[in-house]
Parts: structure tokens; sequence; C-alpha cells
């Protein structure tokens, strides 16, 4: 039976690969499945996430649980004042759409949208590795590099959209390239095959994540100067293979913050939340206010 | 006269070659002052303090005004939880002294100090350039490179400090460099001079400042992608030489800002209230809340 006092929500992580979803009583998953993500057509998108969602709301029926919302957590550059996807650098197929409505029609249910990067820090700031703590910057290594800051009890939205990108971060002014096209080239796009080769004791792959530490430590650092927060929690499917790259990464970070009192006091932490935090987050954002 | 609803403060921005003074009204400057930065000693240092604020103090008995307070801006990184200034990387006379401490004792007023990028923006986004906007960032490019953010009416401040270094950006991740030392290093450490060179029609000179503009609008687009503020105000001695650097700085900015909206939307605007803005933001500081 649900209970009075749960706020119950649905939250979809659409991945560029894979969508995951959870049903959510505000404190804990009850259910959570996932499909992979159609890349073809916006409506067989559509039909697949009714076919990830409805049975959840089966689920809540039975239980007797009222559904207040559906929360979707999306890689891509978001126009809140529009509630629009502008650009969505997986799922072409979403450009330009306004998905809350048309997800929010299917289930007659309110839906809220976010940055992936932004509910992943929702969920880890508030269930997780960054729980009590009032600044927490998250960066996800997935099939890309997203990210997100929660400060003081909020996600950080610019007035204009368009912040949280680590992943756009330069990493050689000279030549321009960014981080998560430097990464995609050192993996050769496939860092779960190059995290296998590595621990079969490939050399040359073992090296590839010594560089990938050498990255993340200077973009971490490049975080801490500009915005100094109390702790960064890494996340996505990065973390299966953390002991390759983490500690050099940490070390490397320190090595480049300019302040002794940061550079001693930042925590880098892994998340806690798994691979549901993206679909907790967005669900958490479908909890009305 | 003094007006009674007027609150006066002093104001000091303290650079590594000259510290530059303000009586402020808390809308305009009544009186400014500067003499070159001791590095010798504290003690000369403090004298030459003193000789900076006694006129000021005089002026301020003249028009029977009471002075509220001393606002100190100073290059470094500073505890605020302690009020000490740890790492003053131009003023190692400086470095572990609780300033705030000696120069309340010495004018019997009270003082508050901050990093002078902060005390820059201060000035910039309450009474400059950045005024109207609740999400400015601002950069300074002088001996060194600072910065500072103003957000939703205050400095932000991370909880254990040195936040809001773009001069500590790296440029180059594979040989890390950062952008200040880069800045440095191309202008041959006399920006100036170089200036000059630039004007009177050498070639080499001219390439240098192509290239300072460059490294600047990458440092920019890093910040629009991580923080997307509204408006970034340019600040400092380079802007005498602004139309060497600036409009290429813009053009390469946009080219690596991922939000088709931020590209759209962010201004980059330069300081309005010239040399005294960083002393002004300091005589801000000191107004009691």
């Amino acid at each position: 039976m649900a209970k009075e006092d749960k706020t119950y929500t649905i939250g979809l992580d659409i991945g560029g690969t894979k969508m995951n979803a959870v049903f959510f009583d505000g404190e804990k998953v009850i259910a959570d499945d996932s499909l992979a993500t159609p890349r073809d057509s916006l409506e067989h998108f559509l039909v697949m996430v009714k076919a990830l969602v409805d049975p959840m709301l089966e689920k809540a029926k039975e239980i007797k649980a009222r559904i207040e919302g559906v929360g979707l957590g999306i890689a891509g550059v978001i126009d809140y004042s529009e509630d629009k996807m502008l650009v969505s650098p997986n799922l072409e197929i979403l450009n330009n759409i306004k998905l809350t409505e048309k997800i929010s029609a299917m289930f007659e249910l309110p839906v809220k949208m976010d940055n992936d990067g932004n509910t992943f820090i929702l969920a880890e700031a508030t269930l997780g590795a960054g729980k009590k703590h009032k600044n927490v910057y998250g960066i996800v290594i997935g099939t890309g590099i997203g990210g997100g800051w929660f400060k003081d009890d909020e996600i950080y939205r610019a007035v204009h959209g368009g912040s949280g990108e680590p992943g756009e971060m330069i990493i050689d002014f000279a030549e321009p390239v960014f981080l998560e096209e430097a990464y995609h080239k050192l993996t050769q796009n496939n860092p779960a095959q190059m995290a296998e080769e590595a621990y079969r004791g490939d050399v040359l792959a073992g090296k590839v994540f010594e560089e990938v530490g050498d990255f993340l430590g200077i973009a971490l650092a490049n975080i801490a100067n500009l915005i100094a927060p109390e702790v960064i929690v890494i996340g996505g499917g990065v973390l299966e293979s953390s002991d390759l790259f983490l500690s050099r990464a940490k070390k490397k970070m320190r090595e480049h913050i300019a302040s002794p009192i940061l550079k001693k006091q930042l925590k880098i932490v892994k998340a806690k939340l798994g691979s549901n935090a993206g679909a907790v987050g967005a669900a958490l954002l479908a909890q009305p206010k």
C-alpha cells in the first residue's frame, strides 16, 4: 500500500544508447528498468518511452500510489524559457522538440526536463555522495562528458542556460580541442573495451588511462580554480574502471590548484547512486515544489 | 558639507606596483590618489598606506564626513575564516599576515579585505559595466590575471575560498601552462611596451596581441561553458590596447561556446570605472551592511 506522506514520481535518464527509468517514492527506488534508446525517429522514441513507463504506472496503481509527475534527464542544451531541447548531441531526433509537452500528453502527467548532468548532481547532492554539502560539482563520464553544479540547495542555472558543460572545456588553446573530444580520441570511442584491455595487462591501454587521469585531473583543477566547490562527484560508466585513473587524476588536480586551503579541503568522491543516479535525479526534479 | 544620508568609506586597491586609494561617498569618488607599492618590508608598506590614507581622513574632517570603514583589494589567496592573506603573488611581505588587524589599529576604523578580482567586479557590477545584470563575471588583466564573479547581488564566495582565478586556467593539458604564465611569456612580461610596438607597426608585436586575443577568447569560452554568466567585464591595464585583441577574442569565444543561446546572448564589455574600479569596489566592501 502507498504511504500517504510519500511523493511518488517517475524519472527517466535518456542516454545516447540506453534509457533508464525509476519509479521513486521520494527516498528510494521502488522499481527500475531500462531499454535501448531508439534513434531512428521521434515516433519510435515515444513508443519506447511508453513501453518503459507504462509498467511503472501499472505498478503505481497496484500499490495505490498517486504519481505526481515525470522527470526527464537528457544530454544536451535546453532552452529553459521555452522548455525545449535545442541541441541533443546523441539524439538528433530530439533537436528543437518540445519533448515535455509530448510526454505530458502521452501520460496526462506534468513533465519536467533537465540536462542529465543536472539530474545526476541533483540526485547525488540530495541522496548520494554529496549529501551534507552545500556546494557540490558533478562530472559524468559516459558516452559523453556532462556535468552539473548543486549549490545552496538548488541546481545552478544560468540566466541564458548553457552552463555546466565540463566536456566542452578546451584542453589546448593553441589547437582548440574539447575535453570530451580528447577523451573519445584517447579511448578510441570505446572506453569499456579499452579498460578491459588495460585490465588484461595491455601496456598501451594502461597508458591511455594514465593519460585520461592526467587530463581529468587538470580539468578538475580548472573547475576548482574557477568555482572552488567543496566536493566534486565523479559518475558515469567510467567509474567501473576508476582504479585505472582516479588516484592519478586527484594527484594531478592537487598539483594545479592555486589556493593552499582548497588544495587540502576539496574532496573528489565517486557517485553513490550507481547507474540509477540520473533517473533518480529526474524523479526528484518531477516532485511538485 | 557632508550629507547625512551618504555612507563614506575609503577603498584601497593594492597592486604589485601601485596602490590606488579613493575617498568614496557611496556613489562617487570625492578624492583619489596613488603611490608606488613598497615591496621591501611590511613596516615600509604600512607607512606608505598611512601616507596615502591620511590626507583622505583630513579631507573627510573638512567636510564633516564620518568615515565608516576602510576596504582593501589585494591580489592573492585570502583565508576568509581567519581574515588573513595566505599567498600574495606580488607582495611576499604580506604572506600570512592579518593585514586587516594592522590597518584597523592604525586608523581606528573597521577594515575589510578581499581579493582584487572580487573588488573589481563588485564595483563594475554595482556601478559600472555590469549594472542591471544579475550574473556578471569579471576578468582583470594587469600585472597578473585576476577575476571575480557577482551573482544575485553578491560576490560569489566558495566555502573554502580559492575561487575566481581565471589566470590559473590551464591552457594546455599535455604540457600544463597557466593562462597568466602564457600571457607573461607572450608579452615578454611587458604588455604595455609590447602594445606600443604593435601600435608603431611592429608585425611581430601585432601577432603577439592576435595570439593574446585567441587565448583570451578560449578562456572566455571555458568560463562561459562552465558558468554561463550574462556579461563578462574585461578590466585592467590591458584595456588601453583592447583594439589590438578584443574583437578577435570575442570571435574566438563565440566559436567555442556550446549553447547556441549563450553564444548569441553573452555580452563581453569593457570596464567603465577605469583605473579606480578596484579601489571603488574596496570602498563598497567597507560599507557597513
